[in-house]
């Protein structure tokens, strides 16, 4: 299970009239953080998109305990749970700067062609790279 | 359990390189839905604030089935599917128009008291308007 | 020059912790009266780009007299002031329900050739179709 | 005139069906840079706002030169190019890796009293700053 940390910064627009980080914004957080989690793996989304591989996000799921604030440090920690065919599964948790666990979540998302649209396995060399690290 | 339904058009600013709508966009679908389907009930979220009661969400699960494209006109039909406590339970279908589901997605909102930041319970009158419904 | 009108309800996510519309957001605004505006002339913005055509902003100006809050319905009045070569000109005022001016702001523009990526000539239909109604 | 540069990575959310970063995410890239630069001098928006004092932009003029794409790390040089009473000037320049200017932007934004909504002076401490590094 490859673990990973990405810090981002709440950004202005990105809060709501509560003052709170608007709920719908932290799916680009968690985006940024798998992102960098499969680059820390030697990899890049961008790459594999111009490759012809799409890997939309068929299933999504949070909590959320605290809020985050305008400006916070927050710090994501992204574990690739496992491959199940064309699927791939994040886990994150999301801490503030007290370290309090505000969020956590999952996200299932699927390996698409995108010539036929159909789902394709996950790239060799990703599976690879993460059963190493085992 | 009361339901309703939002007409939704796809924005530019809403797709992404994939050409589809992202994925975080769907909780913006979602509010909107919502607050229609309170206002449909004669209530007002607007004005629930303005009297110093907030509703953040605590739990947010959505499932995705098939993109959605520019400028598609969504269908989307909200259910308020119970009250617990200080909390709401709200239930969503996404359709495109070929009246295919294209999303499946659930929240949960707590009602707060925006000068202590503690659940309180959700408004009588609420309460009663769905119960007068069932 | 021809003027459409095009109406927009605030959705919370486009709030910020001041209360107000991000300024951000106002571009999604006037792409959505744009878009309208062309639909009402008898064209589609989504057919134009599956014929090849893109249509990105060159430029965008917007100036702010007032803020903008969570639920108003505000009015915006969209004109095309002209053409230019590949370039096509917008005029927006903004009015929130109490009829006060809010925000006024200006795009510009450029047709470009989804396969060669350079600007091309506005589509002679819709050149003549707003010179009909001159 | 005081210069500040800050990095930005394009995120998927941020792109749209062309495949450019959409227009108005622009305006989220100079806020972040804005508050970076004024942070550089040893202050801080979130206390500004603490104490009272809110910001919101009157003016937003952009350029467009060329699109920037997902994954791109941009540079934005931000300089603040003068004070008016209650104003303060921003400019901006956003260059790609490949050090091509691809936007030029400026923002004028107004210090308001968070309590009787009317313009205040920028902080004195804020002027005199600015001042001692010219």
């Amino acid at each position: 299970m490859f673990e990973f940390v990405t810090f981002i910064r709440v950004r202005y627009a990105e809060t709501d009239r509560m003052g709170y980080v608007y709920y719908g914004n932290y799916a680009t957080y968690f985006e940024v953080a798998r992102v960098e989690t499969i680059k820390a793996l030697g990899f890049s989304y961008r790459l594999l998109e111009d490759d012809g591989i799409m890997l939309p996000v068929l299933e999504y799921h949070s909590k959320f305990f605290k809020p985050a604030y305008y400006d916070d440090l927050l710090t994501i920690k992204t574990r690739i749970t496992g491959f199940s065919g064309a699927r791939i599964f994040f886990d994150y948790t999301v801490r503030n700067e007290q370290g309090e666990t505000i969020c956590e979540a999952s996200t299932t998302l699927v390996f698409i062609s995108a010539d036929t649209k159909k789902p394709t396995p996950a790239p060799e060399a990703l599976r690879l790279k993460l059963k190493s690290l085992e």
